[in-house]
């Protein structure tokens, strides 16, 4: 299973007020894993509290049910302002490069992807869940990003990339395409870059990249 | 209801048994209606024949159960042949352009739209509809024409593809992000085409689209 390789819950040392502190923790990683794994539908409060090893009434005191731990679990670990500082390093690589790599850096981490793909995955079935996935891919996320990188058409362009992000965590994690198991990160990366630098605009590219945007 | 500007639906012939060829179809087209609305996990038998007006019996005398009706109602209305004779028309458009166009062209049909849903909501919680879209993903559908057509890694590429037609789907019509609500399908059209582009290599390109590619 994803979560044995999470470096996060194999490290984890436990809380000063033990056994409070630790049993929130642990219910949040057993729910992110839940929802990344089985969907929104199929996870219950029950079910997270038998794995955790906790009465259900602390997951209610904690969180106040499963809409709430959801929406506790599906913060992304980056934000706008760290992407828009990586992306404004200078570099020799196209924007949709260093974007591309930002994104198949967060599939590969196992506490990221298990985020993402919750969301994804709850989305498809659940309003509260679309309506949070929509405020990372707009508000949140990705158009302060392309605004304060003056890209032109930066909500359109925002959104697109979002779905190339999505449509990518569909395809690799949950429909598990062979063709993109069997890739290196480095080989999609690289298709991924190319295909954001056209969405992009690559308006702000500093330098080409003499490899990249054409493949 | 979308279901109504179907085609297919309006010019099927009644078969010689009426009554029942009828019924299945109604039933076909509540399914499918039910599937891309609520997600797999949220449509069931009962539910289908209180709405279609039929005894849930019939439904499992035709189909045999959910997962059956599932697999009933999620064939895509094109062949890669199709596309393919399609792609092959001699244009001044890229090939991306062009298959960016099917591929909007597909999300306007409502029947066509409904049917790619619900395969697409039920691929996040159902191994079964996984399975399904990876074949259509895969060696039913997109392997296929990026063989025929001769692109380098076409099992990579083609997977990309299929990863974009999914995305935008969830982006569009399940996270319904207002950018994408707002643009213009002849907007979409030219980002998605430039994307595709770049993940095909643009490698048999006919003639260059003048302003598509490298936007």
């Amino acid at each position: 299973m994803a979560a044995s390789d999470s470096p996060k819950r194999a490290g984890r040392r436990p809380a000063a007020s033990a056994a409070g502190s630790g049993a929130r923790e642990e219910i949040e990683a057993v729910a992110r894993q839940q929802f990344a794994d089985l969907g929104y539908e199929r996870v219950s409060v029950r079910g997270v509290a038998r794995k955790a090893g906790v009465d259900p009434k602390l997951i209610h005191h904690y969180f106040g049910g499963k809409e709430a731990l959801f929406a506790a679990v599906v913060e992304l670990p980056l934000t706008p302002g760290e992407v828009v500082a990586e992306l404004r390093v200078p570099s020799e690589e196209t924007l949709g490069h260093r974007l591309a790599r930002i994104v198949i850096g967060m599939q590969s981490n196992a506490l990221s992807r298990m985020t993402m793909l919750g969301v994804i995955r709850a989305a498809t079935s659940q309003p509260l869940a679309a309506e949070r996935i929509r405020a990372l891919l707009t508000n949140r996320l990705l158009v302060p990003i392309a605004r304060e990188l003056e890209i032109d058409q930066p909500d359109l362009r925002a959104a697109l990339v979002g779905s190339q992000v999505v449509g990518l965590m569909m395809a690799r994690y949950v429909v598990k395409v062979p063709a993109l198991a069997r890739a290196s990160d480095e080989e999609i990366t690289e298709l991924l870059a190319a295909s954001l630098d056209a969405v992009l605009g690559s308006a702000i590219t500093p330098r080409a990249g003499n490899s990249t945007a054409g493949r």
